[in-house]
């Protein structure tokens, strides 16, 4: 294993602390519990937007943290989920009086420990609601979750639910704009390579030369099939063909797009598939309204890529185009 | 070789596809001969600034075109330079009237071919000039360098006259300017794993289980030496010795930094060395003034990173936080 850390059971720290000294314009760090939260929280009468999940998929979820997206981000050890004593003092820590909402990925993990949490600052009085997000269209069920599990949408449904909440929009209502936009968000990934877990020492799984996993989850589980690789045409028109098979979409409907790499793969190749899925979307008539493309929500250093798709109307539009200043997401600021 | 590609040959065309058909809202791509250049030049009385080189190494340099870096890049095939007649066509394409100032990296073919439309451009009785970057404090000369390379710097020059160009400063200022941030600026960097040109099909070079190259250029070419794995706070230290033995600075000495992934480094390694960085910068009593952690410019899939100091004065930092809009850096709009 080839990894620029020291001990591979202090990494997580480590890393806490290499964001907490060069970020410190923007978050502070907290320690035992591990939670990463906006410098100027708490702010009083915002709803405190937290999320959290295994580390090893940054800048998901602490380089959200800030104007406009996060209050808070909860990591757990790599590929863990955090525990529930972290969402409990992060709330406390950012609560501004106007109720907490939970941003959860589905996995069996965090889901019930985003759910001890709230049942605890609920039992202080607090309101707490949670947005359950499950945009990977691969695999109805999969080792880690009962249901989709959530992927690359979380980083629209962060923006989105985050600029809503700046904005002093009420608990019930972000909630209802978080499921809306996760009802409208689909994501598909694939892997050329396994990433290995420091903890672990060596890759999570092999795939031969010729091969690659479509419908890969994010901490190396299985995807849908393991197939013999292809050129980059072919493999991105089976990912685009897998979420127009989940979402209905017609002629002049906006999207935005995540091109999003694994960790391991250069830019090169992420635009090489945006050629394709920009052709893609123009022959079904669809209007590209805004696009991410680089390493949002990662697998260390996996090589792979995936692609969402976001059905935009004018409301969600409104919050992706709102301002936002994290370490991972910036603009208009 | 696994890459997300179609045919080798056809790798850069298709990723400058790709560009084309999702940054529409920030650059237009040209091709034959290639380059990308901003929708809105040529902007009158504004010195135009152009940079370029091998491909492989994205977002470098077609990521900052923009506002407030770059008017154009040509990029090369992967590894090559990009000819004469790129720069030739660019200049005159984004051309303002008020002079072409040329980012060069410091290698041979680069020089030379910069060079070389220099004097095209002159010829017809345009104001050209250059600035060379030459950061890399690892090797006096390399296999593809008399002098040293131009690396992670290169970063912060564009940005930097990319900002006083958007003032309209004048050309002579604009190169005066680049050669004191050239001057000011020194990088290292460290590779755990080779990359692999599409072309090539096989890694330029192998290292084994157990080793590292400490001083590695952005393509692979041979480091200063090969060295076994150490603990990240080491090599850091390393790295940092490195860059101080060429470059002065005292207490209070304000300082912008970039670490930079290789292209394959999961983000938490790079956090991981920020730590240590920002230890050893408190340590000697330097300010932390401006950062940058992530992929900036790459080896395609390269694992390692490079550390960048730049010594910062009143007028460098004017320029640093100048508003930037550009693919791979934005701020204030």
């Amino acid at each position: 294993m080839k990894k620029l850390i020291n001990k591979p059971e202090n990494a997580v720290k480590e890393m806490l602390e290499g964001i907490a000294s060069v970020n410190k314009d923007l978050v502070l760090v907290n320690f035992a519990p591990n939670f990463i939260y906006r410098k100027d929280a708490p702010n009083k009468g915002k709803v405190a937007v937290i999320s959290g999940g295994g580390s090893g998929h940054e800048p998901l979820h602490g380089g959200y943290v800030g104007l406009g997206m996060l209050d808070a981000a909860c990591p757990g050890d790599v590929f863990t989920s955090p525990t529930p004593d972290q969402m409990y003092e992060a709330a406390k820590r950012v609560n501004g009086d106007a109720g907490i909402l939970f941003i959860v990925k589905n996995y069996t993990g965090d889901v019930m420990n985003f759910d001890m949490a709230k049942d605890m600052l609920r039992a202080e009085g607090l309101a707490v609601e949670s947005v359950l997000v499950n945009d990977d269209v691969a695999v109805e069920n999969s080792t880690y979750t009962a249901g989709r599990r959530g992927v690359g949408g979380t980083v629209f449904v962060e923006k989105i639910v985050g600029a809503a909440a700046e904005e002093k929009k009420p608990l019930s209502m972000l909630k209802e704009i978080g499921e809306k936009a996760v009802e409208n968000v689909k994501s598909i990934g694939i892997a050329f390579t396994s990433c290995t877990v420091p903890a672990a020492g060596k890759p999570t799984f092999t795939l031969s030369d010729d091969e690659f996993e479509f419908g890969i989850g994010i901490h190396g589980e299985p995807g849908r099939e393991r197939l013999k690789l292809k050129p980059a045409d072919k493999i991105v028109d089976m990912m685009m063909e897998a979420i127009f098979k989940n979402i209905s979409m017609k002629p002049n409907d906006e999207v935005a797009l995540l091109i999003n790499g694994m960790g391991g793969t250069p830019l090169m190749e992420l635009y090489v598939a945006a050629r394709k899925v920009n052709e893609i979307l123009t022959s079904r008539q669809l209007v590209l309204y805004k696009y991410l493309v680089g390493n949002y929500i990662t697998s260390l250093e996996m090589q792979g890529l995936s692609i969402t798709l976001l059905k935009l109307d004018s409301e969600l539009k409104h919050y992706l185009d709102a301002k936002v200043h994290t370490a991972g997401l910036r603009w208009g600021i």
